[in-house]
């Protein structure tokens, strides 16, 4: 018998997706940040995510409803942000033991509310259900939006020699950040239009677990320039590599243009910054970062 | 502090529902089988619906993977087809402790495939998370799909006199419907086109508590005529009512036609019923039903 703990996140998602046969007008299947499918015409296709919060594994018992409502909402924004696509409508799964409180729950609707129309999204609809006493609670939030046909962002469309970019800093999030964060929506789609963006995603699971998941879906090899990591202040490269749930962008660019300077002009409390490249070979791996199922 | 069991689910998710904003493009928000939003264009709307499998709560532990995972789609194909839609791309949320077989979940996710490619849609992605060990497995089936702008059916349009129906036969669906049922997307499309349509929706917590939403969501009272609910083989009446999950159709027809001679030559292995009546007056409730957090 084998495990999901001995199988590893990557390699289970790998035998469980190959099962499942491709349908029409499909135009990005499992494995990106986002689904994309035909959708409204008018040079638009539609985005589908989904995502879930489990309590003790996303966020600790007793954290205030809101922040976990908007962290639930975030983290599939951080995802349509990642495709360079726009939020739409959003579905809400709960699964709770029958005796929390209602008050607990109420708050965190208000944060998924908070945090769908803060990005321009609305949640219209969902599913309650019950759990045992003792379970922890859980939250899916599935979401549909929309992005240019000709202007969506795969993981898996970067070149060697592409420049390798982070914003903000990485690291310590657990302090405070990963309930609280700003998906980058708004400079990702900035990105598309003033660099010669090739791939993108967001960071979840960090940067040593994420930037070989780019390569290796790119065809390329990477070199990480470690000592360029952007660290949040107090915090260490290892940490920096491996804490994950950063919800920061990591981009491939065509090397050429001005766009950095017209960054810090447009995001001037964001920092954006050059880590390494992408190169020929194959993605090796990095110690360290998130897997669901425990391995390293 | 008050909690889900002491409120119930319908008056639990009225109190988190009203907490969200309604956004741009919704035509159909929280309340009904699923949401209904601005789509493709064409004649043509976007219809989206969210739903969960628990261990424990819709399947017990044992159960082979293939059969919840079909149900797991099934339940919202139901739904879909309870709004005379058409199913269109779906993603799953896995929930899993890591001890688990990867065979029983390879499964899973072949029963979803085999339900979605059966009723014309496709899983496009998804997403994995870890459990702790102990805690129940849960799925999220979240999907979108389409229905024509002026053919879309609400379970709250009913109005006074029209005639209650039924498809199949209620209650004991536990002796194994439950894990196998066809969800009645032809004969939902057929219904839409062929009589006087007025409201609809899934039976999926039991006659007891179903007809008595339509029935207040249509601002309606009802007529239940009990001697005429057709029950499965070896079941009584009070089953039948109260057991749930049978996913046939509930629907409401403006009185008159021939429709129901024309649906036993189109489906004749599949009965329908007239059950009674909707009413001028308040919608009572009856005995028995489901109810997630225990209320009866």
């Amino acid at each position: 018998m084998m495990t999901p703990r001995q199988l590893g996140e990557d390699a289970l998602v790998d035998r469980l997706t190959v099962l499942l046969a491709s349908g029409p007008g499909v135009l990005e299947g499992p494995g990106d940040d986002c689904a994309v499918v035909e959708g409204p015409g008018d040079g638009w296709v539609t985005v589908l995510k989904t995502d879930c919060l489990v309590e003790g594994v996303h966020y600790l018992p007793g954290t205030p409803g809101e922040k976990v409502g908007w962290k639930a909402v975030a983290r599939v924004v951080s995802d349509f942000a990642a495709m360079g696509a726009e939020l739409g409508h959003l579905l809400v799964t709960m699964a709770v033991p029958g005796d929390r409180e209602v008050e607990w729950l109420e708050g965190l609707y208000r944060g998924m509310n908070e945090c769908a129309v803060r990005f321009g999204g609305s949640i219209v609809g969902g599913e309650t259900s019950s759990l045992p006493e003792g379970v922890p609670l859980l939250i899916s939030v599935a979401g549909s939006g929309r992005v240019k046909r000709d202007g969506w962002v795969r993981r898996g469309d970067g070149k060697p020699g592409d420049g390798l970019y982070v914003t903000g800093r990485l690291g310590g999030s657990i302090r405070g950040k990963h309930l609280e964060f700003l998906p980058r929506m708004e400079e990702a789609q900035w990105l598309v239009e003033h660099c010669a963006l090739r791939a993108m995603m967001d960071l979840s699971d960090g940067l040593a677990k994420d930037l070989p998941r780019m390569a290796k879906a790119s065809g390329c090899g990477f070199r990480l320039e470690r000592e360029a990591v952007p660290c949040t202040d107090g915090v260490g490269v290892e940490e920096a590599l491996g804490d994950g749930e950063d919800y920061e962008l990591l981009f491939a660019v065509e090397d050429g243009g001005d766009w950095e300077k017209e960054w810090a002009e447009r995001f001037p409390d964001l920092e954006v910054t050059r880590i390494g490249e992408l190169c020929e070979g194959e993605a090796g791996s990095l110690d360290g970062g998130w897997d669901h199922f425990g391995r390293g």
